[in-house]
């Protein structure tokens, strides 16, 4: 195993057979977390070729179960790179499934400035995500939309070095970052794939030229496993709509489905009609006057209501923390920017993230802005307002906007 | 601490502090081995600024007690970075100090092709090698040469952070080989430092540049102690001296200091030659005639026996074993080379060394050369001979020569 580990600290590629020995070598506890790391570490600053690049996602895939959906015809998955404020799935997954697609859901949780859409959801009262994927497939039959929390038996490798990489400074490597989502993408089953790719101070994606890489990467591995996938990049300077926040974001994501107008809904109906169109074999066009129909009529939202109420959800039971801040504009102008980075950041300081995987959120707490991108400031406008249950321990000011 | 990790894959330098509390960390516990292993592969792949070095070997010494041997006057430490067959302390030491020079020497246990000197001092029945502080500091005063092993005590963290590199791949890095040497060193406290570099197939080392590189940092390291740090670079492309094993190579010792020619005693004189001319202050040519003479009077090879007989070895015990196969030249020539890392490994095969930390060694096991460089051979001739006492699992050849 040493000596894999020093091929890979010398630059060398690896074949497809001293990747499955040390790889599959991790899963079985004869390769250590220390040995681990070194590799990861080594990856990260060499890269990885394609060869092995497509081998890894064969391996982490071979290490767990997958999912045939082909029962169900056109599935299409779809897949944020993280975001700050990034509720999308919340309002595309009824949007696209009231279009006739059925669209299987797997999401994790939150770590770090990010937020998860299983913490998100899961402030709704009674919401279950650990369905059985025999629960899970028979929602996508009935309703077309269903979303679980990650289970153990996909790609189990992926999740033991995901949480590695996690703590050992190994989270930023674009072959690893599309080894891990097109892994467990490719176990789900869907026919077709719609990544959206963060792109900006906010996402882990922080180049032009490193999301063109992961694009380009994802869209060849599907093509080895006969699975279109269509990628958008997109930006995540700004955080993502007017809530941060688990409670705040299902609130915004209901809001948007139910016609508000939001920046946020020009980037859900790109993506919609992304995978309508992937999913229907129509065009773009087409699939975007679907998408717009079903957003006017109330479809889309109705869906939301029976998705939510089939995984058991209590909508009217949803609370907001009675304790909140609101913070002002030091100056007149307008707003440029808002920075992701650190809203993302403060709403963890609130309780809606974590830190440590083992910390626990707070569904309550989070962050409104009332002055987004492109609005006209007083000098003593409320900019936005922080909600919270513990006593704040951060100093709350304006310094995240960009006023001029 | 994880944030000090994505600096490293970045290849960014990393403060003093940064350091210290990274590498104090791992010493407390804070810092997990997954976590070192991951910060040690991007030192292995970016290397580290002069100053990030100097902080280490700073950091390595702090984290456990030093030696203060400035009650003995001059003191000379010999550090070889390992080659096969290299039993060259226990001829420079009895030499060095029968000059009147003090030679303080701590030593290692042999991991992989190159072996160790404690491994071969203790194949002498009742040899001590575990001296307490003060033990050794009076040897010194009373014979001249002590050679302990390593203690905890002196940079534990030193320790700790070899075994990982160990298991990891991250050996060979020249910022960390110098760390690690020149802390022990340091440590240790004598006043004078000879570095004797290998360079060639059998050693650590393998290129010119790199092991002018690592006599750089070593002389620099010296300085900022005050040391003065003189540095040898010799070639280790074929094993030192005709015998490889422990008690071969403490019985080879022996011979050469009763004067036996041998091409080993040019490089004992060499380097006993700079270390009395540290030791004494004076020309290398009057250091040379010094040692020379201890050498033809006996002095040199009493002394061997009084270091013996007062650490508690009972050289008239010493045995080898009486199991040997002699292996023969399959065609005629001269010996243009013999293969240092294919004959290490063999010694390892045999016995004579260990594959793994917990693997036991054979003292009795080796190999002696009786056609070694420059040789003339014909067809059929006894190249070497093995001596073993397990059964052998390995096919004996004449491969690692080269006979041309």
């Amino acid at each position: 195993m040493v000596e894999l580990i020093n091929k890979k600290r010398l630059g060398m590629e690896l074949t497809r057979s001293e990747l499955e020995e040390f790889f599959f070598g991790y899963l079985k506890g004869q390769v250590m977390d220390y040995q681990m790391s070194a590799m990861l570490m080594a990856i990260c600053i060499y890269g990885l070729s394609d060869r092995e690049v497509f081998d890894l996602v064969d391996i982490f895939i071979a290490s767990g179960i997958s999912l045939d959906l082909s029962s169900l015809e056109a599935t299409v998955d779809k897949h944020s790179t993280g975001g700050v404020g990034d509720k999308t799935t919340l309002i595309i997954g009824p949007i696209v499934s009231s279009c006739g697609v059925k669209v299987p859901k797997m999401s994790g949780r939150g770590l770090g400035h990010t937020g998860g859409t299983i913490d998100k959801i899961e402030s709704i009262p009674g919401f279950r995500t650990d369905l059985t994927i025999d629960e899970f497939i028979d929602q996508l039959e009935h309703i077309g939309f269903a979303l679980m929390s990650q289970t153990e038996e996909l790609t189990p490798l992926d999740k033991m070095i995901y949480s590695l990489r996690d703590v050992t400074g190994t989270v930023e490597s674009i072959p690893l970052i599309a080894i891990s989502i097109m892994s467990k993408k490719i176990a789900l089953g869907a026919s077709h794939i719609l990544i959206d790719i963060k792109l900006g101070k906010g996402a882990l994606i922080k180049t032009k030229e490193e999301a063109l890489e992961i694009s380009r990467l994802m869209v060849e591995i599907g093509k080895k496993y006969q699975k279109e996938v269509r990628t958008l990049i997109t930006n995540m300077d700004n955080p993502l709509g007017d809530m941060i926040g688990n409670t705040l974001e299902v609130l915004e994501a209901m809001e948007t489905l139910r016609g508000r107008p939001s920046p946020l809904m020009d980037l859900c109906v790109e993506i919609s009609s992304e995978m309508v169109s992937m999913g229907k074999n129509i065009s773009l066009a087409d699939a975007r006057k679907r998408v717009l129909q079903v957003i006017e009529n109330g479809d889309a939202f109705q869906q939301f209501l029976w998705f939510v109420e089939a995984q058991g959800g209590r909508l009217e039971e949803l609370t907001l923390s009675e304790t909140t801040t609101d913070v002002y504009a030091s100056k007149s102008g307008v707003v440029k920017a808002i920075d992701a980075l650190m809203m993302g950041n403060l709403s963890v300081h609130l309780g809606a993230g974590r830190l440590k995987k083992e910390d626990k959120i707070d569904p309550l707490a989070g962050i409104v802005i009332h002055k987004n991108v492109g609005a006209t400031v007083e000098k003593g406008d409320v900019l936005y307002t922080v909600y919270y249950s513990e006593p704040l321990k951060v100093e709350l000011n304006d310094e995240a906007f960009t006023i001029e």
